[in-house]
């Protein structure tokens, strides 16, 4: 697995026998930067926030070893929406520091999941807005379809989930150099846009088994769940993938900001 | 008419001709315990939060009386989304303490459509955060499809809608023992997910004339609106159906918890 | 042009040749009395908020020429949701006071699109809230379809946008007679229901190249983008189209009331 935003290798078509896919997470708590001179206790998957994508194909089983290290202070476990019964993997999977626990459950459904720490109560809430979250693809084994049943690809995918901090500010307003945790939660759905752009193909609620919508200039990804999109980019140009609330976008930084160029790299 | 989150029983295909469903809804203003120890004054339809679900086939003609006894000091009447015309009856069914008045309609539309108090300004929120609200279920009279057209059926249903409390809070933030009115009203989308489980089929906005989404883990019901999903679940344990806007259903309840048995039953 | 909610007039369907169509968009920064005697310094597209529709098909190409006169203070641009690249032409069409400027660009998508002002960064937000937005419907050339790809059509239509104010209040909670500046931002999806009436066709995200959903109650409209609905009026009465989150219908005035008369027109 690779760091965020930024995909595994897969092949997108796998008409083959189901695999056993093994995945290790590494619940990592650890301070991390979240703004230039903005350093936040976080509760980590790998390091990151969010944590790394996850690609299978639907039929595969995913065998998922979560590590928590005995320099960590808390419980941990594992909620994967991709999963059924047993609370997603949660009733299965809370391990303390030191501990590690294996789960193997099968992707019986195609789509973006969220996968994240549930380990109970407002702990929730608490760990996932300190960075416990992340997503798995599930992809058809015929790969994904246009509403007419015709096959399509993409040539590269990025993985970008919107983070809420709610981090304390100084009286200017601004986020002055400090250590900071967090101590709110998620309050809303997340209104996507691409500036410049269009989905060309959106599964809004993440479902690849219903047709996607097309040619859309927004769209809504639920809180606390995944959709996937496809853009075609026409113009090797800025582009910013963003809330569409426009306050959450540049009051708040909640937006991505990519240049494709014209040798089809991306920075 | 049972209390929620039962069902009446019912047919699911009704292929015969359309029927009067009488249906009786008496507006009781009572006290109600929310929480252990917790009192609030509600308005209610048969004196539970939310009113029950009405249930008919389209084309049917649901003939509501709806009756405010004389014990209530308040105005009140009914508008159903799932008529047209006349403030879907709100304009045709005020009546004061001690009246009564029949409405009858006809049921033009499938799907889930929700019912409220509406009697005028900021007394329609007002109403309807005091609890008078509910649905009504209009199933095709040929029953419920896939998105390719198949019959699909359910085994048992459950009606579970999310109420917006507005209540005061002690020092400590606990809801502390007392009688309390609500002061607010609703002010978002619900998120629902279902823990450990799917949406193998999702109305989301409630329309049964368009194909459900299927395979989802997570899906939006609009604030004040009404739909309908099938679960299929594949193991007897405890499953949450909460809004995975994680701070509502830990930190403000907004979650249904029930436990599927073996034997088909359910706590 | 015509000013909102009034289309232009224009063609369901057009077979022909795409055209150039030619569009004049000045800039007006002004007062506006937005309730009874109370005003608000508002940036406007052709005096209204939000700004006028425009219509076009697909495959179309828009001329716009966007005037900021030199009475104006503030630096201006636009933004076509409908438009791919450039920003969707805002980084085209920065001018300042006493400039105007020319974009033109393909209606490449079929569906109802947002434009606004977005002159960067926290500037993008201020100018709209202010009132700087409005739409384009682009028409498919074969006009509108339903699920089974049978054309419909509709006799008038309208265009309403909800536009979030951020106001002072008076101790009494009352707008007072003022001129006021908004102060803050949109922040939610709106909540879109016909009180008395269905959506008998609704394109939610606006891509007309998508089936509609049907026989809707209620939907929404991701904030910052446009969607179309069709409704059939089946009774000459009142109709509320309103924020079905019904303190923003009710408290906040999120609500458009119109009188079909029973020999078509409306008040």
């Amino acid at each position: 697995m690779v760091a965020t935003p930024f995909f595994p290798e897969h092949e997108q078509v796998n008409t083959g026998d189901p695999r056993v896919v093994e995945i290790r997470l590494e619940v990592e708590e650890k301070e991390i930067e979240i703004a230039p001179g903005v350093f936040m206790w976080a509760f980590t998957f790998n390091g990151s926030v969010p944590g790394p994508i996850i690609v299978v194909h639907e039929g595969d089983y995913v065998e998922m070893t979560l590590v928590n290290p005995s320099s960590n202070e808390l419980l941990h476990n594992i909620d994967f929406h991709a999963s059924a019964g047993a609370l997603g993997g949660g009733s299965l999977t809370q391990v303390g520091p030191g501990q590690e626990v294996v789960l193997r459950f099968r992707a019986t459904k195609a789509g973006a999941f969220i996968y994240h720490c549930a380990p109970g109560g407002t702990m929730v809430p608490w760990h996932v807005v300190h960075g416990m979250n992340g997503a798995i693809m599930v992809l058809p084994r015929e790969g994904l379809r246009d509403p007419a049943g015709n096959p399509i690809s993409y040539d590269r995918a990025y993985y970008v989930g919107e983070q809420d901090y709610y981090l304390p500010r100084g009286e200017n307003g601004d986020l002055s150099a400090m250590t900071v945790h967090p101590r709110r939660w998620p309050t809303a759905s997340r209104i996507r846009h691409l500036i410049g752009g269009h989905g060309d193909y959106v599964w809004e609620r993440g479902g690849f088994s219903s047709p996607p919508a097309v040619d859309l200039e927004t769209w809504v990804i639920a809180a606390g769940s995944a959709g996937a999109s496809i853009h075609t980019i026409r113009q090797p140009r800025t582009y910013a993938y963003l809330s569409h609330n426009l306050i959450e976008a540049f009051v708040f930084d909640a937006k991505a900001i990519w240049s494709p160029r014209e040798n089809g790299t991306t920075t």
